[in-house]
């Protein structure tokens, strides 16, 4: 990442969409862009239970409009996306489990969600840049690790079903309209700003949680599982240079920490940081076992290459700056 | 394809779905199966301008149940689908260009539809054997002909892009439900029963018609585009052989007669068939020339192997077949 002289060059003044911007990885890019200079606009549906919270973007509410629509409304997305120089797509149903229930929602907001934002591009502002976010659930049960951009694609939930189907709509704007759009098959992410309230996503978030409250933290299987866990700040760094570099357009990246840490390992470290909490070891769940994707790494290879990027924050400081976080501010996302 | 002695005894009394089924392929299969003997309900949304025509299944009409309901509606399709053997799911929007003015009914039918499906089978009969329809347009621009199976997908409409987003539906519920799912994806199919009052698709037709009315056949650029065209009766065949071997289940087939034809020639056997009409070489349009795959020849070696198919029907042959159904129907296709 060059220095933030050269970044406030590159997005001072620029008009910036962020869908699901007020969840953790939207707010997160929005606070980043706001001290950088852009003009920030922030679109949420805060549809229950995702991540979206008002008391992410406190420290730069005055500097950026917040937009309470969803993709899903065209006449709306349609008003937000004229003028827009990039666009950072992160609104979505954000469980894979809960996808398992209710596909419809899923393929409602995870697939014509984005063909509705994707289409009012193309016809109101077919110059921005537009970075959609992918999940590493997309490959479905891993053949080989690290996994790159390569690897066979065979979901196991409709979320990571319809985040394929959504990518192949990038793709697709981009290879016949030109649309200089930007996929991201992004890891597990964690740190600052996620929801608090459950454990549907954000795993390392939630740990964090039940050992604030010293509680268990039940872990499934013998905890060898292997996942690869992106801090916030890392990942944020990457959707920015995706956002204005060359090289990005009409590429699919995977992003994630390149690392690869056992399931027990990162809860030990949860406990460790936060000094309270304790581990229990339970069998795996039926409904769990028919989508566990096995080990996964990602193989940084090619975003490293092409947009110059690399992750800086460990597992170990991730966790520590993030139990900071929510010991600071705990009373704005959960009770 | 084993003798019909053989089939009767597989089909008689088997309990069938065909959605769709008042169109050229459904109508077709439901001709064949119900002389056979099976219990066929066709679903059919009358939606215009596609293909349905109650005329197409004149023949069986006592023999068969027609029910009037749309794949996206899951309460019908629930009634429908429960106690059903064999679902053959050929509903669709099936305009490749229509699908580029209107993006959202594409995804709404070629998707959602059949995610609808695809969800009443798991829930209320998760013993039936699906057969989806894809299409050769599903693999966007030709890098190597013939093709096979793996030849990369890049779509240029979004018709080809919902068909394959549906093909992945298909491919998961095989996977993680293991419900017996079978994918088509079929070259340009032409004969008896397809509509005629356009010429969004079923080329082949639409150049019969013309001559029969002894008008100008436009062909684009120099006619030499190749295309592969399957005779109806063939492709109802790979259907049937579909519905019950063990070796289509969970499999992707590229369905075509294996013969590359140029777009010139096939025009010229249609008008020494017709004795009738004449060809003029105009330019490409340009929303033409934006979706055009280049040459096309289907690789048959799976299908072949797997399920024992072979094709049978020259262009010539069908197309002669193809102009006396219409010679002696014509008042109930156009006029």
């Amino acid at each position: 990442m060059r220095r933030s002289i050269g970044l406030s060059k590159i997005f001072n003044g620029k008009k910036v969409l962020i869908t699901g911007g007020l969840g953790m990885i939207g707010s997160s890019i929005a606070i980043k862009l706001a001290k950088l200079g852009a003009e920030v606009t922030i679109v949420d549906s805060f549809i229950s239970p995702y991540g979206a919270n008002y008391f992410n973007i406190r420290d730069v509410k005055n500097k950026i409009k917040i937009n309470i629509s969803d993709i899903r409304d065209r006449e709306s997305i349609k008003c937000l996306i004229k003028d827009k120089e990039i666009i950072f797509n992160l609104a979505g149903q954000v469980s894979h489990n809960d996808s398992l229930e209710n596909p419809f929602l899923d393929a409602d907001i995870n697939y014509i969600g984005h063909l509705t934002v994707l289409d009012a591009v193309m016809h109101y502002s077919p110059h921005a840049r537009i970075i959609f976010s992918g999940s590493r659930l997309q490959f479905g049960r891993i053949k080989k690790i690290p996994v790159s951009e390569d690897h066979p694609l065979q979901p196991l939930t409709p979320y990571a079903l319809n985040k394929l189907a959504a990518e192949n709509l990038y793709l697709f704007y981009h290879r016949v309209y030109n649309i200089a759009t930007v996929v991201f098959r992004i890891a597990n992410p964690f740190g600052p700003r996620a929801q608090m309230r459950h454990s549907k996503y954000a795993i390392v978030n939630w740990f964090i949680r039940l050992a604030m409250e010293d509680k268990i933290i039940k872990i499934f299987g013998d905890g060898n599982q292997v996942r690869d866990y992106i801090y916030i700040d890392d990942l944020v760094n990457a959707f920015l240079l995706a956002s204005f570099k060359q090289e990005a357009i009409g590429q699919v990246f995977n992003v994630g920490s390149g690392v690869g840490n056992k399931f027990r390992d990162m809860a030990h470290l949860v406990i460790t940081a936060v000094r309270k909490g304790k581990i229990e070891f339970v069998p795996w769940p039926t409904n769990y076992v028919n989508v566990e994707t096995g080990d996964y790494v990602t193989d940084i290879t090619k975003i490293r290459r092409e947009l110059g990027w690399t992750p800086k924050i460990s597992l170990k400081k991730g966790i520590e700056m993030t139990y900071q976080f929510y010991k600071e501010y705990k009373r704005f996302y959960w009770d």
